[in-house]
């Protein structure tokens, strides 16, 4: 594909991965008896990977996040050319996804947009439960490399073909399963992005640590994998 | 297939999505202490897809929804002269899963037919979180589009064969756990004609809402994945 | 395979349904606080038949059910002869579980068998949601028409190899996640013999209501689907 | 692969099975209105099989547990030379996830480190539900016989190819649903290894029965299945 229809692709799947995810934790999470949870909001954010694994896997290759990007590119899979393009295509869609998601939350008449609104990601006073930024870099950190790990091993030719949509969608639920506590997990910098910029404040000022640590936790997932297991046989 | 064969399947997969998606909602959702609450009638609206898609994909398609056969036919996949019967079809299955559902509700000595009964969808005094006509009207317009984008996808013969119930039910299922607390979850004409036909009131004064907003997002998706992609290669 | 491999086959696998389906409504549906409601307990019964459907599927094709054992007759694709020796080890299989589970349960310093435990079905009195003989006749028959339509295509040799087992396990997901209010869930009277040999009273009386209904539900279904969709081709 | 590359995948492999599991576990079970609850756990566990299936599954079998590689060597799968390698593996990769969750837990202002603390296995007092040792090793001895069925089962050459990681992964969550009250589910003795070593106390006299009961259980569940359906053919 062209890669102009690839970043399109590109956009649009991050935009469906903050719209899908964060929009589950802004509008059901909560919701008074019969809200979903941390364990529904967590099906969500791997759902919109699963379903665009499916929708525009063929495309662009569905990366939806820049750790995966980056990871990709770390674990030899990806042209180092493609990498800063893709990123902004992801972080565009997923700023249009928090404005969107912003417009539709207005409309009910309990909605406040306060410093833990959109679902923005944090440490310290922004995290659900209070953990220091030391807990957030290692959980964001360690979390990322196995996501690596998985999306390396997911889409290597030795193993089941048309699988890997689940797996690593699924492993993005687990990875919500564990850690929404700790930091409202990000392990995508552009998701953190979106909704960051909107609400602005101390969001935006803890942004950083939402870049650093998935981005470093990708990488060396891709070389570790590529330690492991090698390049994967071309042919099949 | 005959298109008397393929009808039949459309209405009875119908049947089975409004029975089982609003069947849960109703039956199962606040049951003291135990209730499934909108995770699991966000999951049983997403398993009567994934169930059909195996159980009458060959046989119709799965569309089960007027605003995917609408969708496929703006993305070049299916012809316009079936459109029309594939909606009867549809809409007639929703309604006897409606009519049924209240048969069996009624057999509880605490059930009430109210102006929110039957999981009808609506917008204001009628969406579960008292969201506005605005807010509804994006959502469902929004959450179709991209739900059409993983119909087109997932059934592009690029794409892994076999895993479009799973990619499209899933989508089912994501889009519930966004958006049930807005308009109680429609991107589906006919699932919202069923309920909204027995219960009459308001529900069925706001049901054009449920047409309107699913089709043309439908439609547009439809449009954008073939514009984005192309048409898939016949063979494979 | 033999008969009898495939016996002991359908043996076990009933046992596994019955224990982890009734098993985790009995020990974890209600536990304080993290206990999983009536969404876990339909995940629980699904997931023994998606599991058995990949443990045993090839040696006796994982009915673990009679009413999906006599609708695979009724639909032309299990031979007479087989389907009371079948039924027969499958009912021995329930009942051996709900003895085990009976063990397990009272290791429990609080357990009490009460004429509702393990899991038993029923109506009026013993339905949990109170629900009437009528609704519960309704919905059991009607589910279980379905189920085997999903049972029936989901292994129609036009439907996608290798996927029944998760269409056929989600479809007994869905299934309880409507219907556990009305009867606590049956299509199977297997799984209702069980619990139902062991607690007596009321249990047994109503038992009679779960060979009927998924029985006749089954058969309809088996018919339907074969006058729909023909039989399927023989070679792929 | 050489056996030092296939070792290394288990020790990770399994450390994202502790991290995973007992990760959502200890930090977002309870959490207040929106934690993940006995389900969330039982989702998470199984995700990590499912996700290392398909990431690790080509390297080293995605074992991960020492009941499996003996269940595994008793079905006559894996050879006895190397069980002993792989379950050293294993223990350590639990170990090292054991340590780092407790890193990570420590950031809240909250966490203690109690007797029950890093989702430790246990009876009698340390059971979540105060289960008997009875009850907790017929439970887990029962679980795991299953679960090496569902394992043999899946990767049986007579399955549909790609499945396992799904239908084994899968499996665990369901044996979670059922035990957690009882043992907090073992049916792996490097996962209740870990946890225990770090909390000492009860939780490391009581670690026996859960080196024990899955051994015994996975053993005979690995000799059940080549009695029931003898060895796979070779090629497919």
């Amino acid at each position: 594909m062209p890669l102009m229809q690839r970043l399109v692709a590109e956009l649009f799947g991050t935009f469906w991965l903050v719209l899908g995810g964060c929009g589950a934790a802004v509008l059901a999470a909560k919701f008074p008896e019969t809200g979903i949870g941390f364990a529904g909001v967590a099906l969500a954010f791997g759902l919109t990977v699963v379903t665009m694994g499916y929708a525009i896997g063929h495309i662009s290759g569905f990366h939806l996040n820049p750790a995966i990007t980056v990871g990709l590119w770390a674990g030899g899979r990806f042209p180092a050319k493609d990498v800063v393009p893709y990123i902004v295509a992801q972080v565009v869609g997923a700023i249009i996804a928090a404005f969107i998601l912003l417009q539709i939350a207005s409309g009910s008449p309990d909605f406040v947009l306060g410093p833990n609104g959109l679902a923005v990601n944090g440490y310290g006073p922004q995290s659900p439960g209070g953990y220091t930024l030391g807990a957030g870099l290692t959980i964001e950190t360690v979390l990322t490399f196995g996501f690596l790990i998985v999306v390396l091993g997911a889409t290597d030719s030795r193993s089941p073909i048309g699988f890997a949509p689940i797996a690593i969608g699924l492993a993005l639920t687990l990875i919500h399963l564990i850690s929404i506590p700790v930091t409202n997990t990000s392990v995508n910098p552009a998701r953190s992005t979106g909704p960051a910029l909107i609400v602005g404040g101390l969001a935006l000022q803890q942004l950083w640590a939402f870049w650093v640590a998935p981005i470093i936790g990708g990488a060396l997932g891709g070389f570790a994998y590529r330690a492991l297991a090698g390049d994967p046989p071309a042919a099949r």
